[in-house]
C-alpha cells in the first residue's frame, strides 16, 4: 500500500484542517496510507509521523488553525537538511509527501522533489501571494473577517471620529487590502503596489468631506505603510483624528468559509488523484476557475499581481 | 444626458444592494443619470421612480435585502402590461433598464428587450439556479450562512442526539443543498436532482454509525422532500430521533460575503461598460471566473446544473 | 486528598465546557484531585471516569457542547440504580459529585444527595426553565443566536413575505420566546403561559399591516403552538403568506457568551469554595445579580416564571 | 401633550438606538410628545429637533451607532451656554430633556437640572466607568466582541507564534480588559487599577510555557499600557515575538446584544414610568440585578471600580 504523508507549513490559514480532512479521506478511498507530519518540515527532522484515519480527521472541517500544527524552520534552506529530510522519508517508506502552505512552503517541496521525492503542494496563505494560483485557500475568509470587522466599525459613524484606518495583513502583497476595500466600500487604499503619499492622503480626505461624506475608512496594507504613522500624519496635517484598528492575527482565524473550505475539498481530490495517475511535483493552481496541476518552475515564473482594474473600480465606487 | 433604471425584482438576496450602489456610482461617474424603481415590475407600472445619487447609495453595500424593495408580480406575463411598462419608461426617457434578480426577472427584461427596450440582467439569487451563468450573487453568503448554522448544530454532537436534519433552500434545485453539504461536511445531502429513497437514507445512517461517527448531519434541500416527513420516517424505521431545523429566509439575510460584493462590483462595471459600448439585452454571466455577456436567448438554453463530481466527492468526503 | 467528580447531563447548552474548565482548574488550586465522568448519570454506571488537569481542560472555554458527553438515562429515576452509582462513586473513592445540567440532572442529585453523597448543582440549560434559580447558564448564548437570526430575516423585509414565522425552543416555558422577542423587537410572541388564540394572531397582524408596519415577526415558542400549524392558519385566514424558520438545535451551538462564560467562571469558583467551608447539596442559584447557595428542597419550590411585565412591555415597544 | 426630547452624547454604543426606539414608544404610548436632538448638546444650541414616531424609530433596534448621532461638544462646559441650551428647550416647550450616554453625558443632564430643567439620564457606554450603576448599556456587546475576535485569534495559537497582545477599550478603566480576559480565558490581563511591570510579564510567560500553554493571550486595556510598547518589551526581554491586535472602534459597533438590548428596552420604560410619577433628575442605574433612580449627586458618589476578586479568579483560572 502506498504512503502519503501531509504536513503544514508557514503561517497557517483557514481551510488548512479542511484540506487535511479531504487529503486524508480521498486517499484512504484511494487505497493510499495516509500520514501527518507534524510542526511541517521541524517534523520531518524530528519524525513526527502520525497514521491519519478517516476518524481522526473528523470533525476538523470547520476548525481555524492546523491539527498538524506548523512552525517556522529556515533552517530548511540548508541542503544537508533537505537531504537529510529525504533520507528520513525515505526511511519511513512515504512515497508522497503533500504540502500544505503558501510559497515558502512550496519551495521546500521544490527542494525535496530536486532530490526525488515526489510531492505535491496545495496553495494556502491569507495573503494571496503566490506564484502559479491566482488564489490561495484562506483568502476568502479573511476578506469576510476583514468586511465584518469594517462593518462594525462603520456602524459607529455617526460618532464624532470622522476617519476610521484598518490595518490588514498581506505580507508584501496589497490583495487583502485591495479585494476587501472593494467589498466593504473603503474609501482608500494603501497598498504597496501603487505607493500614494500621505499628504495625497490628506487631500482625498478633505475632498470627501466636501463630496458629503460623513465617515471615511482607510484600509492600510501592512506593507505599505506604519499604520500609527499615517494617523499621526493625518492628525497633524488635516482636522481629522482618526481612530485605528489593527485587525493582526484576527484574519488568520475562524473557521474557513464555504467557498474556502469547497476549494480545499476539490483541490485535495485533484492531488490525489494526479498522484494516482503518475504526476507529481505540481502546485495545485487555481486559474480562471479551474483548478490546475503548474510545475514549481512554471508557479515560480507566473505571478498574479494585484490588478489595476480593481484599483480604479474602487476609486470610482467610493465616490 | 442618458438615463438609467434599475429595479430588484423577485426574492431579495444579499448584493442586490451592492449592486445598486456599483450600478449608480459608476453609471453617474460615466455621465448618466440614474433612478431607481421601487417593487420591481410592479413599480413601473406605478411609476414609482426615485432619483439616485452617489449620496443616496451610501451606507448600503453591506446591508442585506434592497433599498428598492421587490415585489411578486405575475400580471407581468401579461402582454399588454409589458407594452404599458415599455411606454411608461419612454415617457420617463428611460434609455436603458438594469434588472437584478433571478430567472422570473430575466423573463421580464426579455419581454421588454422585444419591444425595444435596451435591457440588462444581473443575476442576483441565493438559489444559483439562473441559465446563462455558473453563479447568481448571494449564493456564496447563503452557503456561509447554512455552514455557519450547521456548525453550531454539529457543537451539540455530544448530546444524544445523533441525526441532524436541516432543511435549506434552493427551490427546484440542490444547488444550495450540494455545496453547502460539501462545505460543512454533511454525512448525507438529499437534492432534487438525485432522488434518493428513504429507507436508503436509513441504511446509510446506520452504517455510519457502524463506521465510529457519532453524530450525522442530513441536509434536506425544499425541493427534494419535506423535511417533517425525513424526520418521522427516519424516526420510525431506525432507533434514531433527528432534530429538526428549518432555516428558511434566514438564508436570504445577512450582509453580502465578500465574494458577492466583490461580484456584486464588477458585473455592475461591466453592465455600464457594455450599455456604453452599445451592447444591450444581455445577462452578465459568470462562466469560468470570467464576466460574460449572454444573449437572453442564449442564456435561456444554456443550463448549469448541479455537478455529479460533487456529489462523489461528498460521499467519498463523508465516510 | 479528596476527590471530585464532575458530569454534565440533559440537554447540552454553551457554558458547559467552561463550567468544566473553570471548576477543574479551581478546585486543582484548592488541593482537590478532579474526575471527570462521561455521558452524565449513564457513565457513573458504566464507570467512565477520567483525570482531568489544568492541561486537559485548556482550549474547550470557548467551545459548544461538553467534553464530557452527556446522555439521556431514565432508569436513574429507579432507586436501585441510584444506589448502585452512589456504591460505585464510593468505591472510586468520590467525594463530591458536581452536576452541570438542567431540572432533570439536579434530581439525580437530589436522590444521591439522599443516599449520603455529597453533591453541587450549577443551573446549566437554554431554556432558563430551572427552579431556584432566576437564571441558567446557555440562556444567553441562546438569545443571541435567536436575536442574530431573526436579524438576518428582518433583512429580507423589503422582500414580498410580510409575515414571518420563527420557532423557539424553551420546553414548557416561554424564557426564550419573550426575552428574545424583546430584544429582537419581535411584533407577536406565542408562550405557552399566556395561550393567545390564532384568530387573534390574524386580527393583531391586520392591526400591524393598518398601523404601517412593512413587516411583522412572530415568535413561536416550541411549547406553545406546533409552527407549522400557525403558519397554515394564517395563510388560511388571512392575505399574509408566512414564511417559517425553525431553529431547533441551532440555539444550542455557539461558544458561550461572554455573560454565560463569566457566570459558569463564578458559580464553579462559589461551588468549591463553599464545598471548602462544608457546604453542599446545593443548586447555585443566580438571583438579582447574585450566586447564592439554594438547597435542593427550596430549589423545588422557588420558581420563576415568565414575568408579565416582559410581556406588556413587549407589546407597547412592538407598537 | 406633554413634550419630551432625547438626545445621546459622547462616544456612541451598541444600544442606544434600542433606547431611543424604546423610549419613543413607550412615551408615546403615554401620551408624550416626542423630539429627538441630533448630534448630543450641540444639537440643542443648533436647534435640531426632529419628532419621533411609532414608524420613524422603526427597524433601529439591532442597528449599532445611533440614529440621533452624536458629537464632542466640550464648550457645553461653559455656563452661558448651559444657560442658552436651557432657554431653547424651553422655547421649543420642551418638558424633559432624556440623555443616553456616559458620565460626560450625565454631567451636561447634571447643569440642565440646576437650572430648572427636567432630566433623565440613560447609562451608555461600551467603558462600563461611570458613577451610580454596575453597568451601562453596550458593555455586554463590547464584550462578546472582544470574546469572538480572542476566539479567532486562539485559531492560529498552532502557528508559530506563541504570545498574542490584544488591545481592548475602557479610557482610565479596566472593566472591558478584565470582564473579557474571564470570558475568554486569557492569561494575562494589564489594566489601569493594578498596575503590572512588564518584566513581571515576561517572567509569567515564560512560567506559562513551562506549565505547558502553548499559546498565551495578554488583554491590554488602553488606560495601562502602550501595546505596541508591551510588544516590543516582550521581544527584546523574551524568546517570543508576540503579535498584535488592537481592536479599536470594532468594540463600539455591532447591533446590540440581547442583554443590552433588553435593559435598554427596561431602562426606557422605567425611565417613562419615572417621569409620569413626577420624578426626575435621575440616572437609571443597574444594581444587583435591578433598575433604581439614582439622584445625580448619589452617582457622582457611588463608584463601582473593578474587582479584585475578578483579578484574583482570573489568575487561577488562567493556571
Amino acid at each position: 500500500m502506498r504512503r502519503i504523508a501531509i504536513l503544514t507549513s508557514g503561517g497557517d490559514a483557514p481551510g488548512m484542517n479542511a484540506a487535511i480532512r479531504a487529503l486524508t479521506r480521498k486517499a484512504i478511498h484511494e487505497g493510499f496510507e495516509v500520514f501527518g507530519v507534524e510542526r511541517g518540515y521541524l517534523g520531518i527532522m524530528e519524525e513526527q509521523f502520525i497514521p491519519l484515519s478517516n476518524r481522526s480527521v473528523g470533525g476538523i472541517i470547520t476548525q481555524g488553525g492546523t491539527m498538524l500544527k506548523t512552525a517556522r524552520f529556515p533552517e530548511f534552506q540548508n541542503e544537508d537538511v533537505q537531504k537529510k529530510a529525504y533520507d528520513i522519508l525515505k526511511a519511513h517508506s512515504i512515497d508522497h509527501l503533500i504540502v500544505i502552505g503558501g510559497d515558502g512552503s512550496m519551495r521546500g517541496a521544490t527542494s525535496l522533489a530536486k532530490l526525488g521525492m515526489s510531492t505535491m503542494t496545495i496553495p494556502c496563505t491569507i495573503d494571496n501571494d503566490m506564484g502559479g494560483t491566482q488564489y490561495t485557500i484562506g483568502f476568502d475568509t479573511a476578506l469576510n473577517t476583514v468586511v465584518d470587522a469594517v462593518g462594525r466599525i462603520r456602524d459607529t459613524s455617526n460618532s464624532h471620529e470622522r476617519v476610521a484606518i484598518v490595518e490588514v495583513m498581506g505580507r508584501k502583497a496589497g490583495h487583502i487590502a485591495l479585494k476587501a476595500g472593494l467589498a466593504c466600500g473603503a474609501e482608500i487604499v494603501l497598498v504597496p503596489e501603487k505607493p500614494m503619499p500621505l499628504h495625497d492622503v490628506c487631500r482625498h480626505l478633505k475632498e470627501t468631506q466636501i463630496r458629503g461624506k460623513e465617515y471615511s475608512v482607510i484600509l492600510v496594507a501592512e506593507g505599505a505603510y506604519n499604520s500609527g504613522e499615517v494617523k499621526s500624519y493625518i492628525k497633524e496635517h488635516t482636522e481629522f483624528d482618526p481612530s485605528l484598528t489593527v485587525l493582526g492575527y484576527l484574519q488568520r482565524g475562524g473557521g474557513p468559509s464555504a467557498f474556502d473550505s469547497i476549494l480545499a475539498a476539490r483541490m485535495s481530490e485533484t492531488c490525489i488523484d494526479l498522484l494516482m495517475n503518475g504526476t507529481d511535483n505540481r502546485l495545485l493552481g487555481y486559474i480562471d476557475g479551474h483548478i490546475r496541476p503548474i510545475s514549481y518552475q512554471e508557479a515560480e515564473l507566473l505571478d498574479f499581481p494585484i490588478q489595476e482594474k480593481d484599483y480604479t473600480l474602487l476609486s470610482i465606487l467610493s465616490s
